[in-house]
């Protein structure tokens, strides 16, 4: 199945010379949507994953499926205010400023290998504060699968050595 | 399996004299998470659900799900500025002021049966604004599940002769 065609780009959004990639006429389609978790889901068999973390909100998307049909438990990644509990947090870097990622500071037991899912790579900010926290928490970052990679970003760079998985590619 | 053991009861979040209930003790136990899932989706079997709708972001936790296991889409329902192509919005009361919600104007095809999906029913409003949009949309609203329904505060009333499903009640 090519999923690239499942994918609405649409110009100049959210500003100027930027292509936003949209994830939902493939979350629409039942065939595709379910070839795509199945996908990851592959992609994580063998490696033994305790818990998925996905990052609000797409990473939901992808990453609630995953750990369904895995039978396993999955953790989100927020933004500050959002959980009620303790929380730890990660900054990274955006294009203008900084921003702040949380997660339960219970979300990760030590030892517990961690599969990251999420809909899109771009520059790595996001996957890099969830890859902090999660080893801050005594977990294992066992791999990434994100939907799409926008080339040329530096993404796949501040991944580095962590195994990654990613269905389509697009340029950046 | 006794759900309510999953939930993390919160005394006075995210206000004064607020109990907060934290589903992600239950999102996090594979077996707990799972058990949740397939209720809902035996719930929707033979009801000849076309989509899923879940409002952001833990409708998407819940609804995910439900719609890989079914094999059939899933369309978000968003703050407004969130979805990049064309919407359409509804309002809804909040205690304090008036929110709004949006969806993809392309989300449901006209005669498309829905199954609406959320983490919680407390008043109401958000699950209102959701059959609005659906509706106008030329959907029909065949039913709706939440993992908990919060006793008392007019939630149940709201949803009316629409057709519900709740997996655990706590009071309001």
């Amino acid at each position: 199945m090519n999923l690239e065609n499942y994918i609405a780009s649409i110009e100049n959004y959210p500003q100027e010379g930027i292509t936003f990639r949209d994830i939902s006429p493939l979350m629409a389609d039942g065939n595709a949507y379910s070839y795509a978790i199945r996908d990851i889901v592959q992609y994580a068999t063998n490696k033994q994953i305790d818990m998925i973390v996905g990052p609000e909100a797409r990473g939901f998307i992808v990453g609630c499926p995953v750990a369904f049909e895995l039978g396993i438990g999955f953790a989100p990644v927020r933004k500050p205010g959002k959980l009620p509990r303790e929380v730890i947090s990660a900054d990274y870097e955006k294009e203008y400023g900084v921003d702040t990622l949380t997660m339960h500071a219970d979300a990760i037991k030590p030892g517990q290998r961690v599969l990251i899912v999420d809909d899109l790579l771009a520059t790595g900010g996001t996957v890099k504060a969830t890859i902090e926290m999660i080893e801050r928490l005594g977990g294992v970052v066992a791999g990434c699968a994100f939907l799409i990679e926008l080339d040329g970003l530096g993404g796949r760079e501040t991944v580095g050595d962590y195994d990654m998985k990613v269905l389509m590619n697009f340029p950046g």
